[in-house]
């Protein structure tokens, strides 16, 4: 009894949202209050845009970088969307993972795919081969999402539609996840999704395999 | 989308913990916070003590009337304690979960195997075929679980040592729970057992089968 160290970490969370969901808020509301949860950083080739910061919104690299770290095994998962690169960058995940933090990945449905089907067949002595914890934040319902983004005037009428359509698309998928969290009241959905990471650093099933009783 | 219902319910909670542990002081907690929560009350022949409260503290019940119940099959659990009988009522914890409640009951770890046990083996007709989440809560120390039993200045050191031995008995058979609390600071204790019930409701596993997106 003496021996149980109560360190439940080396988790990978993935979130991820249809747009308009608030998946934006709730993880930087993570940030804020787990210290000890490192915030994956997605690699791309697309050019920076006003104000956003390399190594922080994420790693800008040029087609022929990515190709090489591609090429190398350097991502965890990795997609084209609308003619540029998007992935995972493994090495500070690992890092993380090794400095006894938890890592949270913010993907996109087929993201968490790749990720849950990399992890599946992720070899034992690979750092990654750690317990994956999907969680998938909805609106309350489409109505309140398609309000949503008509209140936010960012987008015509016509960019909206393509969205909703994208997240009815998206929303098909929430069976593949662990978790739902319906973010209907800001306050309680982030609750809930602290909830999901306390109580996941307590499953007994996701204790480092270091530690014993 | 708009048919999802948000109802992660009717999960059945069992609580350990070593005497000493503050299992008592966080179930409290939790009443209070989760009205949705049927405390499940054990049914005993042993003689009320002084401001014990028929059907609050225990169902006291005279032995015929506990065997006939035990007979019928009245009983999720039994066990005999000191020559006292005591029994988990199926009836209470039915009609809550037909309320749309979670339950919660408080076993000693043979307790809870038989809960595990039942719920395995029941058919899925049965109304107690539902999720079950079992929680063991353990002092950080066996060190500090003395010291709290000396403070308390209730036993004598005899029943102390007892105790402690019941306790060492009792915290072998963590890794037979599903998640384990370390309870040294009480309010972070009461936050992660809090955790684990909106987390269990919000697993796409457990929700009701008669819900659908």
């Amino acid at each position: 009894m003496n021996g149980i160290k109560p360190s439940w970490k080396n988790i990978i969370f993935v979130v991820s949202a249809p747009s308009g969901a608030g998946k934006t808020t709730l993880c930087d509301k993570l940030q804020t209050e787990f210290k000890d949860i490192h915030y994956a950083i997605t690699a791309t080739t697309r050019a920076p845009r006003p104000g956003e910061i390399d190594g922080k919104s994420y790693y800008f690299m040029s087609l022929p970088e990515f190709e090489t770290k591609l090429a190398a095994g350097g991502f965890i998962e990795n997609a084209v969307v609308h003619g540029n690169r998007y992935g995972s960058p493994k090495a500070p995940a690992v890092a993380a993972l090794a400095d006894g933090c938890d890592v949270l990945m913010n993907l996109d449905v087929q993201g968490a795919a790749a990720v849950r089907e990399y992890i599946a067949a992720a070899p034992p002595g690979d750092p990654l081969k750690r317990p994956l914890v999907d969680i998938f934040v909805v609106p309350p319902s489409t109505e309140v999402l398609r309000n949503r983004l008509v209140a936010r005037g960012t987008d015509s009428l016509d960019v909206i539609e393509q969205r909703m359509q994208q997240a009815r698309e998206e929303i098909s998928h929430w069976k593949e996840y662990k978790y739902m969290v319906v973010n209907d009241d800001l306050a309680e959905a982030y609750d809930h999704m602290r909830a999901i990471i306390l109580a996941e650093r307590h499953r007994i099933d996701n204790r480092r395999e270091d530690y014993h009783a």
